[in-house]
């Protein structure tokens, strides 16, 4: 924290700065400089609250120097993370893209399975489906709940396949963890603590998908919960941010994942289906994440999209998507 | 709906789309352009999932003609909701700026006390102050829980201060409901649809937070939710967005006042706190807040800011909300 | 300009910054923290780049602490700045919220002269319409010309309502400063350089509005750009930014006013036609703009908003604009 | 234009709105729904304004269903536009991914030579550099004007690079023709609209960069405004928009990408320079940007970054350049 004083600044109130910061067990450095002081804050431990001087006579602004997160920081651990699957079978951080693919909700037994065979036939390693659907509309279909996981379990079974599935609150969150091999946490949750802390006790992979306001420093303490309570195995997913561009659905941030990879260790995933929510994006954006250095992506499939009970018209086909792994193997990305 | 056809749609491509809409059970009404044709969709009931029908071949856009919420719309109730407390001696949505003002946490009993005695005799009517606090970072304090909704009761039957104290979590809501008088729901739960099918249960009033990254017809699809539930006791509060402004922590969507106000009969309240984050932004943009035409606001308002345990720079003093009430007084409003 | 080194930084990468520092002739002063270095820059005249640093080894960021703008800071003029006109019977920045009214554009000489005696006997005391317009169509109405500009002298004499008009470009420039009092540049026009130094050799008063993307600092830095020209008769016009919001045409950045106040002693004015871009919304914004602090309004009003050439859904018709008045003389404004 | 009425409209108001319709001499067509009538607009030839409507008594909504833009559609133009530059040497719209590379601004002959051979020698078929720059502050470097053309002339002459460079008034673009084989029009002028109409007059392909605030129909319109006077040789440049996502300069629209290239034939070129603004960023933004379909790329590279007159900071070193494009080759992309 470095606290800049106003150039009209008194003595006193500088000094006034200076008691406060030893008052919380902190060192207080003075920065004279032509026109202004600043304070630098030292040997704090963890984050300081630009609220504690903001307010003081005489401060100008309070700015923060370090991060506020500790075990999601790449400062922390320089190695990338992997999450395995399958005793080593499917490595998300590995040197393939995963992919994981399926529609956006469990419908039935038959529809899921057929889905499930024509992306493990053209390529995905992992089955995404929703049982517990968060929906804009209260007259929506809201997913089938524990009916669905048992379906994706079933899949799981006659495929090979392991499942990511989303919980959408502490208590649903026993039941896909029972059931999944990776727990799913949408958009709209990013910043549900409660569900964040229960996936935190989690014994299964936790996929985080960014708030669609969240800034990555907020999407790092969303994980940074999750860890605090134990479970270290993360996976980050940039699915589309809201901006003033209204051509498409969000705006997949796709600086977001230098940044990323930057700050933390853990792996970074893309959802282009939710990014671009038009079918016509999804195969560039899925390429573009790839490109750009994700390491697995989140696709949506559905060999029926006009009659899907959500999300159909950002669904690939299976055709599209056979395409779209073709392509990513033309541009020489092991799948 | 409307569906636009591509300019060079085949008329095969058009009885397609036509004959789609009429096995969906309702009624096609072709409406032949200049350069092309458009297919309206009449005779639906509910919203039409634009994925029906941008798939098809020769489609161009889809566009939808209706609002997709029913009981929050003014349309449907003509005449403004009054949320009615202590037997009528408060209304929100009445001739009176009902202001509800109090620290962003309770810390302490006697500190609780010494706030609400402050802020009544200033001219709030109902005391605010969170047990459970959502908090970006898990190190974070997180509130008192139980015991600060027992503090928030106590204080309550020793002012005749009304309570509103936010849930997070539908188990939460149990206690809340219990204690307080007034449910708030925050920013990052406005789309946490566990939390809304459980506040749509409750027998009291539902304050709701608008989603800092939620458009106007989600935020009113959220209190459908609540409402669909049974719950028509719900205000809407406009907090703050997020914007590429960096200058202030949110941006006030002052725009938002007029449109809610003509969309829904709901009552709109303003939090100036979190809208600015920093004290000197705080009474602006409550004056604006009423000038714009809210019918309440929510402030925050801290003896002793700089000791506060979250949120003290957008903290109020007492002698600001003072100066406050005397100038929304002086814009001749009744506070 | 505080250098923060990464937490591995070596000893050598510091001396680097170090030396780096006092080749610019600036002084260095290492702060040693717990986990890591930073480095402050003084006696640097003027802002300092941050590339010189962030890409040195071993540097993690490079944090501006000064503004980069001098003229235009409060820090350099404590004092309001007045913007006088009519010999000091108009003053903008004074004690009565100046109100800037009339069409988008003007159409023509009866027009303009009936919008103008209707809105100054409504109580405005600046006429405003566009000669040159920007259009974002290269086949909409682009404004009379020298012609409109012709008119609005005329209408001046016959009303004594100053005026103001827009200038696009440097060479439209003269025209606007030959027959207008107030040179407007608009929001598409905030960065175009060329025509700020013109403006900034012009000896009248200059209307910048802030560009619709412009954070408050690069608005603050466009009036920077004509005042370091020369002119110092600057009015910051606030009318509306970008954001996901879409339920009106901008959304009106009502924190900026207590911003700009803070950080400017140049004059602040809201432009609530353009921020709302309904008509239902301006009244609303008016009112909100005034009571967070603006000192003057710019308003669009027309009699015949249906038949008007350019932006008629967000003029205010004549009843409307009395109304306006009479509300904020309602809220106790003088007007 | 699809009016929807209110559904409370009467049809006395429903008459008006069609009498209106048929004033303008266009057709109107009644769309009796369920709850309310819609009226269509048709035999209309270029856009409606909604102003004409949106006012009238009884109508709730009045939304536009055609394009504004022509001659930019692809509706017009099925063929992907070509530019083709050195006889055809250079193709950008070709099978080749053209890259434009250099540094921000001319600073010398000696270095803009020595940078034009390094990125000629790595794979760059186009030198880039400014000598007109438009920079925030009006203390920076502003360029070498002439004396920079000059230089890139005399570079094109010695490496046999065509020159890409910046006009930022109608004035310094005849310098700027004269000079260089293609005129860039900055983000910040992209709503220039004196300038837009002095280089639909030039006889050389303008790039024109898309407003960081732009929608993706406001980039098309100023393209429109290019091509309606005459000169259809346009590019258009991605560069990044304006987002509340703040650890990057931009948020690289990479949705805006497949956007384009369904609305237009023109060729859609990616700036990951700006788009990042931090050299970390520009590899992972260039290979995505190529990976979505663009089909050239604007690279800013300097031999001495930190010594650079302006974007030293987002400049790739040489070494990072031949990286870039090796990877580029490694997708096999043409180079």
């Amino acid at each position: 924290m470095l606290i800049v004083m106003d150039n009209h600044a008194t003595q006193e109130q500088i000094n006034n700065v200076t008691q406060k910061i030893e008052e919380m067990g902190w060192e207080a450095k003075q920065i004279p400089g032509g026109e202004r002081v600043a304070i630098g804050v030292l040997r704090n431990t963890g984050a300081v609250d630009p609220a504690i001087f903001i307010d003081l006579p005489g401060v100008r602004d309070a700015i923060p120097v370090s991060k506020p997160y500790k075990l999601v920081s790449r400062e922390m651990h320089r190695e990338n993370k992997k999450i395995i699957l399958k005793n080593g079978e499917i490595v998300i951080g590995g040197d393939k893209i995963v992919i994981m693919a399926g529609p956006c909700a469990v419908e039935s037994e038959a529809g899921a399975l057929e889905i499930a065979r024509l992306v493990k036939e053209a390529g995905a390693s992992i089955f995404r489906a929703g049982a517990f659907k968060p929906r804009t509309s209260p007259y929506a279909f809201q997913g089938l709940g524990e009916t669905g996981l048992k379906i994706l379990a079933m899949v799981r079974d006659k495929t090979g396949l392991p499942i990511v599935s989303e919980a959408t609150d502490p208590e649903n969150c026993d039941l896909v963890e029972e059931y999944a091999d990776i727990i799913q946490i949408g958009t709209r949750n990013m910043q549900n603590y409660s569900l964040l802390k229960r996936a935190g006790k989690a014994k299964k992979p936790v996929l985080l998908k960014r708030g669609m306001w969240a800034t990555a420093d907020e999407f790092l303490m969303a994980a940074e919960y999750i860890m605090s309570e134990g479970n270290h195995d993360v996976i980050l997913c940039e699915r589309g941010i809201r901006t003033f561009s209204q051509h498409s659905r969000n705006t997949l941030d796709i600086n977001v994942i230098p940044y990323l990879q930057k700050e933390t260790h853990l792996p970074v995933v893309v959802d282009p289906s939710h990014a671009g929510g038009k079918r016509e994006q999804v195969i560039p954006l899925a390429k573009a994440g790839a490109a750009a250095g994700a390491v697995a992506l989140l696709v949506e499939v559905h060999n029926h999209p006009e009659k899907a009970f959500s999300d159909g018209p950002q669904s690939l086909l299976p055709e599209d998507f056979v395409k779209l792994v073709a392509e990513l193997r033309g541009m020489n990305f092991k799948v």
